[in-house]
């Protein structure tokens, strides 16, 4: 008998899309400059996308419709900025994106029905990937599933971490729990202010674009969203302490279901903690009668994970704010969980791009954890060099812009099935020697891995040639370095930073031939240059 | 064709019942308070007990009655002690004892028979789980089960780590052996020398209540009891060096089979190691004729790996010891393995109860193992109130007295095979928000996990309220707290270290409503409060 | 439906044997002592062999006949050497070896189709199981597969390393390729030239007999033999970054296939690893037009991973080594990554045999990885007596000379399938106090692993009484200490360093009964011994 995994869940597709879509686009609507891209020019830029990863299709099966709809959605949605009837073309997108869902849920649904499926790219997770463990008009929390889960190549390291996205609407409050993971989080989006609260400690942060907060396994957080108009915006790492792959949120006080009938009732409100505990040993620790608990951890549940708190609630809770100069200090008392990653100087930075990160050797709030911290931040049509890190693997999360990445890797096939999986574990050495492109189309929410000596490299895409330069286009990813202590960055391209322009002049030609000396000599940028070459119309002329 | 798997030893379990009871009641014997248990209080106590794990038995499937039947045992046994016939009572006791492990080990084995059985609470072992390495008049050598075997969700850290117990008798001498695995060994009862060698050195310690002994890994350790009354009683935390949940004991001398037909005829004695060598080669390397090497390696075998020894070897065994002055400087010349946990100042400490505990980040020797060492002492018709660990797994062995534990866990169902824990594992994330209660009841010899993050409380029950206070009938538990670094111990009620008291009040309120604030102020006690609400008898009346 | 796995590849065996004594014998045929060795004395050794390991024998199941073929030709060809007509002999000895590989390949496939084969000898890897990945005229470079592919036994921490042999002609240039694994190199044969470029710097070593050079992942390496005539040889450890036990090889410039139908053609080439991303991509990165891209990465393939290089050029590489002063200095600035061992104080030597080793506690550039680096050299006739390691597990491949290894393990029996494996280990507790020996007979290319804790004894043949005390015939194994750090050598016999002499007079009678004490005191050498007692002629008498 075979063994039969269903890798994809049953919660019901169409409202999952409908809300991430929602949600994304409600995030963009603050920046306008999306909306006012051109239907043409999205055209042009999605078919250069096409080219750009063509070979990634012979690696893609039946994954790669959803993701076409959702993009679909959202080129249609983004036209809509600059259309004569906005909210016409709104619903006509949305109506279109419906049905073509709809459609995916029943072929996904057959499939399953098939038998087992696996993730076939296995180093790239499109937004779909991420599940909702909370929705609602509020906000969202959704995490991605175990990596070992995903692909059978992720074992090693990345298998012991976790990764997650949480967005709140303003004028919130986020319930506080604990986990039992060590986690970062990373600000890419709005302010608030997030506590968190130990056995005899209290730690209360202004957060805002940039920060990273280190939050100790175990501590009991709760954040608010206090601007006005702007989500606040989170990219969480998390790193189990019981059990490699799997973390588990603790709430002292619980929150109810969903109402039946909702966009979101197939997601589940949960208890508080406190309610399992036996009702005599309860009033024993708290020295108050049962009747009085009882309102406390059972019958008056909350509306939901996040929810709205009133003005002079979230002006309580955003007093006490860490002193205003711990974010200039460098790290340096050990008790500093935060600091600014956008107010460092940047490691690589130009014209067209710039790469912040906080490494752990120099971050001591990152030392035991042994991850690095980075935000990426190319101009639209450049590129990131081909580059490979030589210990670190990084795990990477789109949070704005548009672009796609291709990455060489040692040759793999994708397995129809469990035992043909294990069978390639086995040949893995056998296969020594060949390499594949492993590519993406990169835009918000999308993850993809990026294993220590893998050369790759990140291409920024520029929906709308009128606004160049503008800051809401380029492409933004938050990276976290697994294993990223003594971490480098090997380029393989460039001026600077390249390591083929350490060799000595015999060794080059004894591996490349002649050719290659003056072509080392050709790039005067380094490691962010523009995407597409600067003589080439001339030349091609 | 399904896999199977009998994760049950096939040993003869009515002797090591037998055994075990009659070995925990030789120590207990000792301590007259115990015997002068009423029968009455008893009864009422094991009620009290059964109201309190109530919900347990919708986790617990078959394995609970082999426990209840020792339980019975005990009480009876105990009862004994006030009965006008005490042999007459005894000799009832066990055979009905008897009895009913003889019924409930033919229901297990039609039970293997059928398919494979799984431990149904995974966080919970009773004694019974223990498996004999060594039983004789003389001493016994017990050791719980791989984790990873006991219970699919204690994958991580824990898995890496194995528990012991060790007891011998007075005037016993332990042959030597080493172990593939670092080890701590924490005494709780009796006195003794524990000595060990390595290349260049040998080590000696005189040993007693509360000593802690990091004996690292291949040490080749050897101790005697030369106490004239008292078991010599050991917990012990291993390590595996070389596969992580296995450890093997390598003899220099072997030990012969118990005589068959006897009690524990179903265990094995041991060669020793030398013995597997080439005669030429071991003659070589001793450079003596290889009938005198015969002699000291194969043929005069020593009756058991614990024997009888004269006063006199006693004697000699027992002088050259540390120090007296090393158990009082704190570590710090990083050459002392020992200390003893019970002259350090409490952590927590009042009128109910006291917890010691060696961190490792101060305990140099417990450093490299990341392992804190914890003793747990509540008072009878005490609890420690519910808290939860921030980073650290605590695995727990009774030593002493009685009582009962619960916990909120993230819900989980009891696989019925190996196929559907494995599809529980691909689904785990989708059951997030629920908790249930894991509980047990806890008497001398039992090991319960609390992995971190799980709120828990532990309630020491007493059994003859005419001896309040008595130091024999605390509820006495060893702990080991696996990956203990800056664990921290959040405290979920009681007037101290109450992580819901750091709340500001607006946040209190958003999360449980106006009722919390109240309540929070009403328990003026900390970490450890009577098990009974003080005033409650009165409100009820 | 069963679960099989094929764990042997099914390569062409006959060739790979070929080459591997071709090779070997290459190396081989600088040192003439080894040649000169007279047929006779090989009988009479490889009987003494026999006996020595013959227990071995109920341990091995098919596996050891390829075993047999390969050293009955190893010894054959050995003997050529004194023959009167050395070609006609050493033509002859291929025939037969040639025959014997056939017939075996024939009933290894027939094995193999029958079901799944199991390693018997779960620590003892012979030659063959070295899998090429490069072979040529010019050099070698061979992989040992996974340990956990190998022995369901060597799960844990050896399970993520992997070892490696690399042996280049005279006059050839290794092409620069970068690993996902941390490594050490270690070289016991000829001289060269190792670089390895990083992104701001570039390293190069002159490496000699004794040189250890630590090669941080990610870094990209290449070397020369500058040597007129000797090979150059290097065991290479690696600790995989992604993976626990996969790493690969990334080439920036590719090389060709084998020539159809060459003795080789069953391995393949490599591309250059730029050659995966599009030529879009590449266009803009170099700012090259691509027909000049596609000259360097793709179409100018090298013949092979290594090749002949010119004298100038092997000169200008030779160049700009380390200082001279760099090796002499003991580890202290944290930048030097390499050192030479030989140069280094024995830490064990006397008449018998020399033990030099590398800690990581006192090497800082092994320190990161935990493994220690040993070169074991045993005179002929000689042995390491009975010993223990207490911490470290090691990785040990013979480079020269021939021997045998005795060792006590705790009792396994070889599963004969995947069900019976998983059946094992749930029982392996249930073994506890047995042990069985495990033995290996030693020559160039052997691995054999001893686990901590493990008793084992190693022993070196002289294969020609005439040349006592000649360098060539000793002996000698590069070892790796997985998990070295505070590792101590507790031996078991001997005059110092012996843990039985620190135990009391008492605890030795305890335990051994009167016999021991005396069997102590009579050795007198210490961790290095004659392997046959020096009085045992004249006793027999």
């Amino acid at each position: 008998m075979a063994i039969k995994i269903t890798i994809k869940a049953s919660y019901k597709l169409p409202f999952f899309f409908f809300f991430l879509s929602t949600l994304f686009l409600a995030s963009s609507s603050v920046t306008p400059l999306i909306n006012a891209l051109s239907d043409d020019h999205n055209q042009k830029c999605q078919q250069s996308i096409c080219r750009g990863v063509g070979s990634r299709h012979s690696l893609l099966r039946s994954k790669d419709h959803p993701q076409d709809a959702r993009e679909e959605y959202f080129y249609c949605s983004q036209s809509c900025g600059t259309s004569e009837d906005p909210e016409q073309c709104e619903t006509e997108c949305r109506k279109r994106f419906d049905e073509q869902l709809k459609k995916e849920a029943e072929e996904q649904k057959a499939q399953e029905e098939e038998g087992p499926t696996f993730n076939p790219n296995p180093y790239y997770f499109p937004k779909f990937e991420l599940r909702p463990r909370f929705l609602a008009e509020e906000g969202a929390y959704f995490v991605l599933e175990s990596f070992a889960r995903l692909s059978h190549l992720l074992r090693g390291r990345i298998q012991n971490y976790r990764t997650a996205l949480l967005q709140t609407t303003p004028g919130t409050f986020v319930l506080p729990y604990h986990l039992d993971a060590e986690s970062i989080f990373v600000v890419w989006n709005g302010r608030g202010t997030l506590t968190f609260v130990m056995k005899d400690t209290k730690e209360s942060f202004k957060i805002e674009n940039g920060d990273v907060i280190r939050v100790p396994a175990g501590a009991t957080t709760y954040l608010i969203n206090n601007h006005t108009t702007e989500n606040l915006s989170l990219v969480q790492l998390f790193q189990p302490v019981n059990t490699p792959d799997l973390f588990e949120e603790f709430f002292p006080a619980g929150y109810k279901d969903p109402e039946p009938g909702s966009d979101y009732s197939f997601l589940h409100g949960t208890e508080s903690y406190y309610s399992v505990f036996s009702k005599d040993l309860l009033e024993a620790a708290f020295d108050v009668p049962r009747e009085q608990l009882e309102k406390a951890f059972g019958q008056q549940k909350r509306e939901g994970m996040i929810i709205r708190a009133s003005q002079e609630q979230l002006e309580a809770l955003s007093k006490q704010p860490s002193p205003w100069w711990r974010k200039l200090v460098p790290w340096s008392m050990g008790s500093d969980l935060n600091f600014n990653l956008l107010s460092q100087r940047p490691l690589h930075s130009n014209n067209y791009g710039k790469f912040y990160e906080a490494p752990p050797q120099e971050f001591n709030q990152l030392q035991d954890m042994n991850v690095s911290v980075a935000m990426l931040d190319i101009n639209p049509e450049a590129m990131m060099v081909p580059h490979y890190n030589t210990k670190a693997t990084y795990l990477m999360m789109v949070v704005d812009g548009m672009g796609y990445f291709e990455m060489a890797c040692p040759k793999f096939t994708i397995p129809a099935s469990e035992e043909e999986m294990k069978y390639q574990e086995e040949q893995a050495d056998q296969q020594s020697g060949a390499y594949v492109k492993v590519s993406g189309k990169l835009s918000l929410g999308d993850v993809f891995v990026i294993p220590a000596g893998h050369p790759v490299s990140i291409v920024a895409q520029n929906n709308n040639p009128n606004n160049n330069g503008n800051q809401n286009q380029n492409l933004r990813i938050v990276g976290f370095g697994i294993n990223a202590g003594n971490n480098m960055r090997n380029f393989l391209a460039g001026q600077e930073g390249n390591i083929m322009k350490q060799m000595e002049r015999e060794a080059t030609q004894l591996t490349f031939g002649q050719e290659m000396e003056q072509i080392l000599t050709s790039q005067k940028q380094s490691y962010f240059v523009p995407a597409s070459r600067r003589g080439s119309s001339t030349e091609k002329a």
